[in-house]
């Protein structure tokens, strides 16, 4: 018997770079005939079929004058697109059309675009590099940082994937005009969110500027976004494998995603969240972690960018809690929760530790509450 | 306008061992036990439908045995299961079986389930360890270093897949003697052409040891396996994103893979390729790089292995040629060859180029000519 031992340890950098600001392409292609992705001559241009004709096609048609080889590759908008099945289709249509390795992929969209065509970049001839050109406020809130990619399955949701960084991201505000107004308020709810955990400037910050953010004045949107990006950034460069920090970005999701199961996705993702953060806050009233001046303040932020804050009427509570304690993160009759900790703060239960255990009444009592 | 810069350098250590020897599959139970994936209770056995009741089915008992928590995940041995359906299909059974982040996977087969395995287990749950127990001379020629995993597609194959380093190799040469005597003369293809490009000693010790090495001798065997890793290591390390020097491993790969097609998979990958180092070894006498000698060794070595040393009566010859000169990859009608420099070494063309553009004309006559 005898050991082999294969080294390999190395510096690997993937660092890279988001820029925020108003109308990006030319800078997009400015970059990449500076050299962005190298000597790369043909990109594959993943979008979904909404934003094809807004963005997608002058995208392609500007590369494609600067004297790039791209093509476009469409997929059905909406979170049913993120699955292997769709994957697959994208990459055979790559094969198709003559791509091996020597490719870069360009996602332009929100974070649906972003997390498939990042897995895709990250599988494809054993991965190429990719860039992110992204299109709504939750891509900027929560997508552009973290280098999460994933598709969904018939039994899980973001379960098979990996971790990719993208060569660059372009956060282009300007085209937040062209997303649907209910989809700027879900993306303002992990906005609030990262406030809440992280920053009580940015929570000062957008209690003061909701009127501008919808107005989409450009200053206001352009600071939004670079503190989303900085909070995030904050929170995973700390823990890129998602082993303890990474947890406080689940503050208000325990009972956001359940919530918006049992609603059978008639809640968005945001406003899902909303009712969320208002139960995490209850409970640390409850804890002795918030004050109720605390509470109000979050409450009414979440009322002013047009969130709910209560939950609706249709929602059967008791289904609620039982979908809460029946799911398989719970661990003999405890679920876990993230609290928020006054303003911009979260709790530290023990070193690195930052979700509790709360049991079923306690959880029921919040809930029927609301 | 504004930048924010996403800072995301580190040093990543996928260090691992090899464990060549007889009989490992204690050895595996132990280092588990001892911490080789830290504190996983479950694991994920994926392995074919010929290595399951030879050593999957015990692995599997002497892993529950010592506490852990082993599924068998069982596909159809061969090539044409290292497809994304069979990948989609293994994820779901796991899925099912409950497995989530907190499991590992053992690959326990050849090159296919180490292939399929390893990619399975980078993307699930964005990436989860996984230790390879290989029980083919072709896992040790070739699969237990360099980290390439994949799958193939209708268009292309090995282009679906990441690189992927397990936490650990056995290379356990008891599971060899299970082994159809033509897959050993397979892999022996793979040893003899690691010799041929990096080693003159392991050259000669081929020469003296090839019955030793049919008759499983151990010590033999445990020798030709390290020498394998160490020449595929020393190549590999220093280019693991192939960018030049990999491009040595593809010694008689060029007329190998082509003939391999042409024969319509008649010849086995091993058989194709030993054909393809007589091919590039004529070419080199041809143009100076190596002695009649010499060739007339690498073709006695060859012969001693029991593979094939001349084109098969059955393969038309301008359909090689033709299948040679309008694949892809040709470029200005010149196919690129590595050439053998001598016993042990290759031509270096120029700094960090190890192939060498060859005309139809040129490859033609050495066709014509076998």
């Amino acid at each position: 018997m005898s050991i082999f031992n294969v080294e390999l340890k190395k510096v690997v950098d993937d660092s890279y770079d988001i820029e925020v600001g108003f109308e990006l392409m030319s800078n997009l292609v400015h970059d990449i005939k500076q050299g962005l992705v190298g000597n790369i001559k043909k990109f594959a241009l993943i979008t979904d079929s909404n934003v094809v004709d807004l963005y997608g096609k002058t995208i392609c048609s500007l590369l494609q004058d600067a004297g790039y080889q791209v093509d476009l590759f469409v997929f059905p908008a909406g979170e049913k697109s993120k699955t292997r099945r769709v994957k697959e289709q994208i990459e055979d249509a790559m094969l198709e059309k003559g791509y091996r390795r020597d490719c870069c992929i360009i996602a332009v969209g929100g974070g649906v675009v972003t997390d498939l065509a990042g897995f895709v970049a990250g599988t494809y001839g054993r991965g190429v590099p990719f860039i992110n050109y992204a299109t709504t406020l939750l891509a900027a809130a929560d997508a552009s940082v973290g280098g999460k990619t994933a598709v969904d399955t018939p039994l899980a949701t973001n379960l098979i994937g990996i971790f990719n960084q993208p060569k660059k991201v372009y956060l282009d505000i300007a085209t937040w005009k062209t997303l649907p107004h209910r989809q700027i308020v879900s993306g303002m709810a992990e906005t609030i969110k990262h406030a809440a955990l992280a920053s009580r400037d940015l929570f000062a910050f957008l209690e003061q500027n909701m009127e501008n953010i919808f107005a989409l004045d450009q200053n206001a949107c352009e600071h939004i976004a670079q503190e989303n990006c900085k909070i995030k950034y904050q929170v995973v460069m700390k823990d890129e494998r998602e082993s303890g920090l990474r947890e406080v970005l689940n503050l208000g999701h325990t009972v956001g995603r359940a919530i918006e199961t049992v609603s059978n996705y008639d809640l968005s993702h945001g406003e899902a969240v909303a009712i969320g953060l208002v139960a995490q806050a209850k409970l640390s009233v409850l804890l002795g972690y918030m004050t109720e001046e605390e509470l109000n303040a979050l409450v009414s932020l979440l009322e002013k960018a047009g969130l709910p804050i209560g939950i609706p009427e249709y929602i059967d509570k008791e289904e609620l809690v039982k979908k809460l304690y029946t799911d398989k993160k719970v661990r003999d009759g405890k679920l876990r929760f993230v609290i928020q900790k006054g303003i911009g703060d979260v709790v530290e239960f023990a070193p690195g530790v930052y979700a509790t255990p709360v049991e079923e009444a306690l959880a029921r009592q919040i809930i029927m509450d609301m």
